[in-house]
């Protein structure tokens, strides 16, 4: 369903390594379920310990794997030594996040040399049907991905 | 500094109450440090298991707090009896969330029966002088708080 | 394509008779052009005076039209006697909006009985083929069509 | 009150050169009255033919308005030779944009070689105090000023 074509073949590996080394995604259980030419799903378990004052998931866990999957997509069209920073991002709430695990899908809806535009959606998932948890609306900008720590994100 | 007033004088111990409730503060470390009238303040310390691929706090942390410090600068402006819901927020991102400590700030611009607006600004704190890193505008829905879960957000 | 059902079967004539008295469409020119059951498509010419400092359709005009394409289709799903207010949008610009018209599509998300969550987009139509200029999240709230103006949007 | 220093001394002469350009402007009555350095005023008569329908002054033209005021708060931090464009805003709605005049206020809460985030607010004026009309937080692009036009945004 994807439009887009990437410009480095090797967009998943580094889209999946890259992954690897986002320590908040391990410590709260997600996984990079699909990787696609502008598109990227993340899935993860509803955990007890990421809640809010409802027993629900909380808006910021909610962000956090919609915005790395809507970072990634971007990613997936950008050339090789090319990393992503989240320039900025608006949530939409719009059910309770439970049930069993919440899918992220994240999508490129613009891409561009420096900045892309992206949305994505949040399902909560379990015995019923999926149900929409959250939307998403950002930009993401491309930075060169060097050793050193990106002094400033703009 | 705060120009509201309180319709319910026990807010700041309401807050607190509900604050202690919401698992994933106590999971990143977070606290409260202030809760004022329309204003209240988050603080935690920056770990390396919340952390993206620069080694910096992940974006969906940096949101957890400023969101947080905004529901509950909402909520201490509502009457007894009245929780609240993130219905959306917008976040710009601007410096790395790096350093020692983070410091959010959540402050209301319109109080409302139903629907509050926020503004809030999370700050990286450390040897240097404090850094903005990011900043926040949002809106807040007032629910009666019930033993239930509210089925839906709106 | 939708799959919301209207409450109100008469909401196709209300939400023209709604948008007849939005002056401001009326001063750029712009039409309704589909109303469906959470779906409002909006057409308007591209004119010389409504344009920024590069000759391209501003900002605030590619807004307006997209706003009430939102608003619109969130009320088309409302009870009768219901009106709509835009409690807040993001829109995020992505290709000049210029060539020959305009064309703003707004849909529900998720509707709700106070609070509907709507996206859009606005594309630019011309001899080349139909580009997207803007994408938009946003949220509308419900209110009681009287006489006298609400005092408050909240 | 700005922190700011203007990289250009020439700032407000550009400011106003390109404000001068800005047709939109023009149609809705709108002036600059005030070009400091990362912040700028605009002043605008509340006028029949831009209203929406409860005879308040539509959302877009408000958004245009404060829009206009960050996107040259941005550029007046930039130097000679650069042009601004709106990546992307969300405006949140708080009263009803009636009254005389709305004045606009915008500001850059972090300038950027290539991106610059503000923030902004309209209030209306009239025979009451003013009042907060809506809040806006952006992100600005800086372009380099060309004859031709930029072929995309980004």
């Amino acid at each position: 369903m994807s439009t887009f074509a990437p410009v480095d073949p090797g967009f998943e590996e580094r889209v999946r390594e890259s992954f690897s080394r986002l320590t908040l995604m391990r410590t709260i259980g997600a996984r990079l379920v699909k990787v696609a030419p502008g598109e990227v799903d993340i899935d993860m378990p509803v955990r007890d310990d990421l809640t809010q004052q409802h027993g629900y998931v909380a808006a910021g866990i909610v962000t956090a794997i919609v915005d790395t999957a809507c970072g990634y997509a971007a990613m997936s069209l950008m050339p090789a030594g090319a990393n992503v920073l989240t320039v900025e991002y608006k949530v939409n709430f719009m059910s309770p996040a439970r049930g069993e695990r919440l899918l992220a899908h994240g999508r490129v809806i613009k891409p561009g040399r420096a900045l892309t535009v992206c949305a994505g959606e949040v399902y909560a998932l379990g015995d019923a049907a999926p149900k929409a948890v959250a939307a998403m609306l950002g930009t993401m900008v491309a930075v060169r991905d060097t050793a050193e720590a990106p002094e400033a994100r703009a």
